[in-house]
C-alpha cells in the first residue's frame, strides 16, 4: 500500500524539483524518509517532486501521527497515550500541546473545570496562518535526551530544512507582508544601536524574582497533591504561588510569542532514578536559573504574559482572564515582528550575514565543548564523591589502626602520640567527607549553568534560520527590494539584538560561575588545611 | 625411597616424644613437613620421635640443600646459583653467607685478592658452638617478600620452635654457664634502671652520620664498576667511602655480635622494575634511615665494628686489620651476655614475663596494622600519581576547551574572561601535577619508616625467644636457681632494655614522621589554594 499524506497548508513550488501542493489534498509519498526536511512524492495532479515535510501529515492507521517533522524527537519522548491526549485536547494545528504534556510526578489536572470552556478559545478557534511550533529541539530540558541528540547529530544544527522554521515562525509571512495586527505602544519592542551593534533596549525598571522551596499542596480532600512554588518578584514584593505546569504553560506562550528570542528552557520535567527530595531541590535550582534568565531579558521580562504569571494573585477569575488573553494574543508568530522598532540606520545585510555566520560557528563549537566539559565535570564530581572520599577515609582508617596498635604498647609516654595519630585519622576521614560534599557546592552549579546554555544553544539554529530565510528571500526577489529589505532589516535587528543579549548574559554568567567555583574551591582547600593544622597541633601536646 | 637427613649438631631429648640425635648421624624422616620447627623421624638407634628441624640437613640429590629451616624463606629468594655459591664459599656451618649474597646491580667482588687468606680466619676456622643465624625473617628488606610472608603467616611470630633460636643465639649456652671470654672494660654494656624499667645506658657522646649521594666508581681499568657512598660521622667529621657490600658485611657482624639487639635491616638489595636512578635514590634514603637507627642505638653506635666501619679511611691495610679483628671477635653469641652489667636489684622474673608477653602481643598487632597501613599508603600514592592527577588535568583541559570556544565569539569585551578561564584551566593542570609529585614528599617517607619498622618487628620474635627460652630453663631447673637466675636476669635486663629502646625510637620516629607528613600536606594544600587564588584574581581584570 502506497504511503499517503494529507496536505496541511498550501505550498507553492519556487525551485526546480519542487512541486506545489494544496491544503486538504492527498499526496503519495515515495518514501517516508525526509531529506533535510523535504519529502519526495506525487501530488493529485500527477506532478512528482519535493515539498516541505512539515506541510503534510502522514496518514497512519491507529498510530498517533505527527504532522510536524521537526517535533518528532519530542513526540517520541511521550507515551502513545500522552501523545494522543495531547492531540485530542488540542486544536489539531500543530504539536503545540506537547508542551503541556503531563508532568508525571505532579498530578496532571489543568484547570479541570474550565477545560471545556477553554477549548473553543484556544488556538483552535483562530487557525494560525502557519503552524506554531513550540517544540524546539531540546525543548524538554532532559539531560539524557540532550546527550542522545548530541550523540546522533554531534551539533546543535539539527534542523537543516532551509525554510520550515522560517515559515513556521511566521518570519516568511512577515517578510512577504502578510502579517497584520494592531500594535499598541506598550507592545512595542525597541532595538537600539549599542557599542557592539543592535541590542534590546534595556529594561528601565529591572527586577528579580525569588523562588521559595516548594510546598506540597493537596486538593479534592487529599486525593490529589502537587508542589507549589512561592514566587516573589522584587517590583511588587507580593508572593504568588505557581505550579510547574504554570511555568510550562507560560513557556509555551513565550515560544509562540517570540520567534527570534531564545526562551530559556525549563528544567527537566522528571529526573529518573533520583530520590524525590533531590529532584525537588534540583528542579528548584533549575527554576531559579530559568527565572534569572527571564528577568534579565529586556523583552521577556516586561512582556504581558510573564507579568501576569508573576503578579496575578489567588483570584481565580483574574488568573483565567489573563490566561485567555495570552492565549488569544494576536501578536504571536509573524505579527511579533510588527512590534519591533529598529534603529534609524538600516543594517548592512552582508555584514549581518557574516555576523550571523560567525555566531553559528561559535554556537556549534560552544555546544560541542560544553558537552565535553559537562561530562568531565560530572565525572569529576562522581570521582570526588566516591573514589577521593574512599581514598582519604582509607588513609584515615589506617592511621587509626596504627594508633590502635600503639595503644597496646604499655608505654605511658606515648599516650599523647597515640591520641594525635587517632585525631589525624579522624581528620583524614573528615577530609574524605569534605571531598564528597564539595561537588554540590562548586561543580553542580557549573553543570546546571551548562545545561541552561545547552538549552539556549539548541534554540539558536531556529533563530538563525528565520534570519537566514529572510535574507535568502531578499536575495531571491531583488525587484521587491524596498519593503522586503525593510522587513528583513527588522528581522536582522531582532536577531542580532538577541545574539548580543546571549553574549552579555554568557559573559556575566560564566564569569560569576567561575568565580563562585574558584571561591568555593579555595574555601574547600582552606578547610582541609585548617583540619590538618589542627591535627598537627596535637603532636605538640606532650613534647 | 625414604627421606634421609644428616644431623648437623648433637641434640639431647628433654621431653617425652623427643629423640636424641648425634652429629654426622643419618636419620630417616617420616615427613618433610615441619611441625612448629620440629621434624618427626627415626634415628640410627631405631628410636622414633621429634627433633629440631634446624639440627638436621635434608639430603637431596642435585638440589641445593638448606640446613636451617628458619632461613628457608630467604634461601628461596636466592637463585640456585647464588645459593650454591653462598654455601660453596662459606664454612659450611650455617646459612650465614646468604647475608653476603651477591648484590646484582653492583659487581660482586669482595676484596677479591684476599678471599683465600680470609677464608681460614672466618667462622669456618673456629667452628661455633651453635650455628649463627643472620637470616632472620624479613632479613631482605624486600617489600614484596614482606608482603608474601605477611600473607602466609599473618603474623611476625613465624618461629614457633621453642628452643632453636634460644640455642642458636647462644642464650642457652650462656644460661648454662658455658660462655667464657675475656671482657675488657671498654666492651662492657650497661643496663641501667630508668623511669620505665631497664634501659641501655645512654651514649655520652652521641653522634650522627650523613650519607652523600653515591658516586659511580670503576676498577680494573673500567671493567668493573660500583657505587660508593660518602659517610661523614659528626664525631670525626672525616668522610669515608663505603659500598653496599660493606654495609652488608657490617650487618652480618652486628647480628652475630648482639643476640638480643634488633639490628636495623638494610634497605632492599635490589628493587625490580625500577629505573636505576629511582633505585639508587631509594637505597640511599633507606641507608639514611638505617644509619639513623644505628647511631641512635646506645649499644650499636659505640661498638667496635661499627666505629671501624665509620672511621677507617682509605688505608687498605688498616681496613683489613679491623675487618679480621671483627670477624675473630670472641664476644659474639653466648659471650655477648658476659659483657652486660645489670642494675643492682634483680628483676622480678614474673613481671618480666608479663612485660615480654605484652610486648609480643603489641608487636604482632603493630606488624599487622602497619602492613595494612603500608598497603593503603602505597595505594593512595598510586592513586594521586595516576587518578587524581588525571582528574584535575581533565577538568583543566575542559576549562581550556571552554575558553577556546569562547575565543570564537567575536566579542571584544569577553577577552578578559577567556584569558581567565584559560588560566584556570592551566591552574588545574598544575594542580594535577602537584598531586602527582606530592606522595614522594609525604607518603614515601612514611612507607620507608614502616619498612624499617617491619624489619625491627621481624627481629623481635627471636629476641623474645631467647628471653623466653631462658625463663623456661630457669623454671625447669629450680635446683640451680642461684646462678641460673642471675644469668636469666642478665638476659632479661638486656631484652627489656632493647624493648624500651624500641619504644623510645618508635615514639620519636612516628611523631616526627607524622608531623613531617602533616606539614607537607598543609604546604601542599596551601600551594593549591594559592594557585586557585591566583586564577580567581584573573577574573577581576576587566570587570
Amino acid at each position: 500500500m502506497a504511503l499517503k499524506a494529507r496536505v496541511l497548508y498550501d505550498f507553492h513550488s519556487e525551485n526546480p524539483g519542487e512541486i506545489s501542493i494544496r491544503e486538504h489534498e492527498l499526496v503519495t509519498l515515495f518514501t517516508e524518509e525526509e531529506l533535510e526536511g523535504w519529502l519526495e512524492g506525487e501530488n493529485s495532479r500527477g506532478e512528482t517532486g519535493l515539498f516541505p515535510a512539515s506541510y503534510v501529515e502522514i496518514i497512519r492507521e491507529h498510530i498517533s501521527t505527527n504532522n510536524n517533522s521537526f517535533s518528532l524527537p519530542i513526540a517520541k519522548s511521550l507515551s502513545p497515550t500522552q501523545s494522543q491526549r495531547g492531540f485530542g485536547a488540542g486544536s489539531g494545528g500543530g504539536s503545540f500541546h506537547t508542551s503541556q504534556g503531563s508532568d508525571d510526578d505532579w498530578d496532571d489536572d489543568w484547570d479541570d473545570s474550565s477545560q471545556a470552556s477553554d477549548a473553543p478559545q484556544g488556538l483552535g478557534s483562530a487557525p494560525p496562518l502557519y503552524p506554531v511550533t513550540t517544540s524546539l529541539p531540546g525543548r524538554c530540558g532532559n539531560a539524557q535526551q540532550h546527550q542522545q541528540q548530541a550523540k546522533s547529530s554531534g551539533t546543535v544544527g539539527r534542523n537543516l530544512n532551509r525554510f520550515s522554521t522560517f515559515v513556521k515562525s511566521g518570519g516568511e509571512a512577515f517578510l512577504l507582508g502578510e502579517a497584520s495586527a494592531c500594535v499598541r505602544d506598550k507592545d512595542r519592542i525597541c532595538v537600539v544601536m549599542g557599542k557592539h551593534g543592535p541590542e534590546w533596549q534595556e529594561d528601565l525598571h529591572p527586577f528579580m524574582c525569588t523562588i521559595d522551596d516548594p510546598t506540597k499542596q493537596t486538593k479534592f480532600k487529599g486525593m490529589k497533591s502537587y508542589m507549589s512554588y512561592g514566587l516573589t518578584p522584587t517590583h511588587t514584593n507580593v508572593q504568588v504561588n505557581r505550579r510547574y505546569k504554570h511555568f510550562d504553560w507560560l513557556y509555551a506562550r513565550l515560544v509562540e510569542r517570540f520567534p527570534v528570542i531564545s526562551v530559556p528552557h525549563l528544567p527537566e520535567k522528571q529526573a529518573t532514578g533520583r530520590f524525590e527530595e533531590d529532584f525537588i531541590s534540583k528542579r528548584r535550582k533549575g527554576l531559579i536559573w530559568w527565572m534569572n534568565h527571564m528577568t534579565s531579558h529586556p523583552v521577556l521580562a516586561r512582556c504581558d504574559v510573564f507579568q501576569h504569571f508573576l503578579t496575578c494573585g489567588a483570584n481565580e477569575k483574574a488568573w483565567k482572564q489573563g490566561k485567555r488573553k495570552a492565549e488569544r494574543d494576536e501578536l504571536v508568530g509573524a505579527n511579533f515582528f510588527l512590534t519591533i522598532s529598529t534603529p534609524a540606520v538600516p543594517l548592512d545585510l552582508q555584514e549581518v550575514e557574516s555576523k550571523v555566520e560567525g555566531f553559528k560557528t561559535f554556537t556549534k563549537r560552544m555546544d560541542e565543548n560544553i558537552v565535553v566539559m559537562n561530562t568531565t565535570i560530572n565525572e569529576f564530581a562522581r570521582k570526588q564523591m566516591a573514589g577521593f572520599k574512599k581514598e582519604y577515609q582509607k588513609v584515615g582508617q589506617s592511621f587509626k589502626l596504627l594508633s590502635q596498635a600503639f595503644e597496646m604498647d604499655q608505654q605511658a609516654y606515648s599516650v599523647g602520640l597515640n591520641k594525635a595519630i587517632t585525631y589525624t585519622g579522624e581528620a583524614y576521614e573528615a577530609i574524605g567527607e569534605y571531598f564528597a560534599e564539595q561537588p554540590r557546592q562548586d561543580l553542580d552549579p557549573i553543570s546546571d549553568l551548562l545545561d541552561l546554555y545547552r538549552g539556549h544553544l539548541a534554540n539558536f539554529p531556529d533563530i538563525i534560520h528565520v534570519q537566514k530565510g529572510a535574507l535568502t528571500k531578499v536575495k531571491d526577489c531583488p525587484k521587491q527590494e524596498g519593503e522586503l529589505h525593510k522587513r528583513c532589516n527588522i528581522i536582522s535587528c531582532a536577531t542580532l539584538a538577541e545574539i548580543q543579549h546571549f553574549h552579555r548574559t554568557r559573559v556575566r554568567d560564566f564569569r560569576s560561575q567561575m568565580q563562585h567555583h574558584l571561591r568555593q574551591q579555595i574555601g574547600f582547600f582552606q578547610k582541609i588545611t585548617a583540619k590538618l593544622e589542627d591535627a598537627l597541633q596535637r603532636y605538640d601536646d606532650d613534647q
